[in-house]
């Protein structure tokens, strides 16, 4: 039996502000990104947030960002190793409090938008983010983008870390995502969105837009829950899944 | 020997803004509250001011506020006790991720401005904040007006609290603090501010405004960080009491 | 011919957060209330949705709010009228700049939720308020629940006033509205809220829950533009109003 | 006789924090540019430096910044041009709603720390800042760095610029600012700058660190506001100005 971890973000609503499915989409995921904040998010939104993940059975991670509400933590910002360092830690126990007032455990970490991106090629950014997660807690996971600087600065400080592929991107043959900027970043088409998915987990293998098929590894899936069609996209990879064998698991459940 | 508890706000900068002397105050006290967020403080403020107190040996409590940075958590808003129960967890959380990276260990925590007067008052806030509290780490003390409908919640709900006395007000014969609008609420003489406090610990008596001796307990003694006389009171009120016999000692370090 | 005013507020979306129908709901009334980034509202939101309203012809308002964007600047705050008047003057310019961009102008001000409310009762925010409005622009009309210290106030200045009515809320036989907080504050039926609404502006008077008739001033009509049938209530309102003989158009244009 | 304008940033601070001698400050410059609520200042704030400006004559321009208030609107945002024009117009607008409450008139724009720096090289950001300026008011003078691509988008949308030159910064051999990363960017001796600064003003010319002799147009001086010394170096270079038999004057009273 193949294992695979499927991750969402969750708890992005502000205030009287709605944004996603978190209900319906956690029955289909195994590890649920929580914002705590700063991009999005508010305590009454993570204190719900974290309750449904627990009563689901769904494994609870910390999703900081840039504190840039209006821009959705999507901008990036020139912030120091240390700001990024700082902004880590505050959102990451802010969280944590509320798993431990409903009786949780947090399994990891996960970086959001521009802070994600950043700390995927800048070291500086990636060590300082890597570093406030262990000092916090070295029992945590760090998700990070396969391949990227800030798994493997994850992985020098001492954390285990989740490889994060991507199911509706294109890969280049260095292993790197397709930029966003280019026509055919996206896969649009969801059979093919699927197909490539399963065979990421499988076999280990994308086919790259060169036409050159890369090594990849999937440790866990992300998935959007905003969107027309993200809880439906939720369901067919889950059913795609099944029929290829492979069973979603928290991936800090692994053995 | 009597021991008391001298405790003061503390990191209340944010971002350029320069708030208080912490570095100096914190030679004359021995616990400080750390502002969390949201009526001050930032992160890297956070963390400087976790790392000062804890190379000073003095105990470190979170100081949670209102939404509210332009109006400094002073102005009273109408918040349900779940939003403050939510501001509660998320505000300690944060501040003990710090705690946490730097190694050391909270000891209280101590709402701030308008949120501490509000459940100075009003039992439903009260109890929130004493359940947030609770929720999140159950031996953490609460630090709260004494004789209020505060730490009355929070030692209802199995807390241990600290009654905090003001070195520089008035009080009623009810054993409450004479408001603030009235003209003798403040004690400017800092020679009789510096007498009432002495007595207040030595004797747990204080004489109030209409001339009447009250009883009051005095676990722990608030004292400002900023203004311009804040250093010296702070070195005039810890000379007061050694002159008294008194020591100044953390209020969790109590046997 | 007999006419009126129909407001709806306008522009509270937030970066990636949407709220409400702007666009359709435009087509019903006559005047837009644009929130101006306290309580709700952005930068770019402001600009598209002054666009939309000049596009279609309707009057532009300013709708200033509380410093609250997590409490939607629904929650009293216990601000002072100076704070009040700097924070309708700080956000009425800032829309006044965008209209002025776009090349139209604005007709009036609405302060927004709790602003609102506490202006309605409390005189020396009502003044300051109106205060604030005039100093901007003494041309500006205040819009204000009828009969209100806001709409007393504003008069007192020398500015003109709308008195607001609300079609889906129950009066008290003083004119004072229902307070939420009692059963039979809402009209949910909503053939009854459109009787009530074409009665107060076709016969000035209202039946109170007392089951006294009181007359009142409707130079405005308050819908909202938020919710599951805000769409089909404006279309049902501008209906009735047609059948009554009842013609929309926007409050400054009275001659 | 030779005229110059010095400028100096105001009202930076925020709530309860104080930064900047103002009061000070405004009996040496000409010109005060008045932070606007994103990256520093508040509704209160603005209101009182406008009053002290207009009370000493001082011309007024709105001081725009990035929505950064933590970082004080210094760290580099990725934003798109159309959200550098949205948050000039807010801004802007804002600011002209106090003036015109005060009874004064609005001189200039100048953007502020990590905004203005990206303008100044960044032409599709310049452009951006130079129509939001335009729309709002084509009267508005737009300061910018001497030679930047600030002020040639100003004129080429057809705004009046004001060329801003450093005291206390020395220059490229073309004409650009030694980068602050770059160990002598800072002129930190007085007398030198000061000297530097009536040469640019008289001859136009200053030397670069290159040793060679480059021409500039100083239009406009600017001096910083906070710092302990900030009052005694405008102090200091408003005499040797008068020495030099160089007037302060604003630059929009040029002839």
């Amino acid at each position: 039996m193949k294992y695979v971890d499927i991750n969402c973000d969750m708890g992005e609503s502000f205030g009287a502000y709605r944004l996603g499915n978190d209900r319906e989409i956690l029955d289909y995921i195994s590890s649920a990104n929580i914002a705590c904040g700063f991009h999005a998010g508010d305590p009454a939104t993570m204190r719900k947030t974290v309750r449904m993940a627990l009563d689901k059975a769904v494994a609870i991670g910390a999703h900081p960002g840039l504190p840039d509400l209006v821009g959705f933590g999507r901008r990036n910002m020139d912030i120091s190793p240390q700001e990024a360092y700082d902004m880590v830690v505050y959102q990451v126990g802010a969280l944590q409090a509320f798993i431990q007032a409903e009786g949780g455990t947090m399994q990891h970490v996960k970086p959001h938008g521009a802070l994600y991106n950043m700390a995927a090629t800048k070291a500086s950014l990636a060590e300082a983010i890597a570093e406030a997660v262990y000092k916090v807690n070295p029992a945590l996971l760090l998700f990070g983008l396969a391949g990227s600087a800030l798994t493997q600065a994850a992985e020098r400080i001492g954390l285990r870390t989740a490889n994060e592929v991507f199911a509706d991107r294109t890969y280049q043959q260095d292993g790197t995502l397709t930029p966003r900027s280019q026509p055919d970043a996206m896969i649009t088409d969801q059979e093919q969105s699927l197909q490539q998915v399963v065979r990421m987990v499988t076999e280990g293998r994308v086919l790259s837009r060169q036409g050159v098929d890369v090594s990849i590894q999937a440790d866990t899936i992300c998935i959007h829950g905003d969107g027309a069609h993200a809880l439906e996209f939720a369901q067919n990879i889950h059913e795609a899944f099944a029929r290829a064998g492979i069973q979603l698991r928290a991936f800090a459940a692994k053995s």
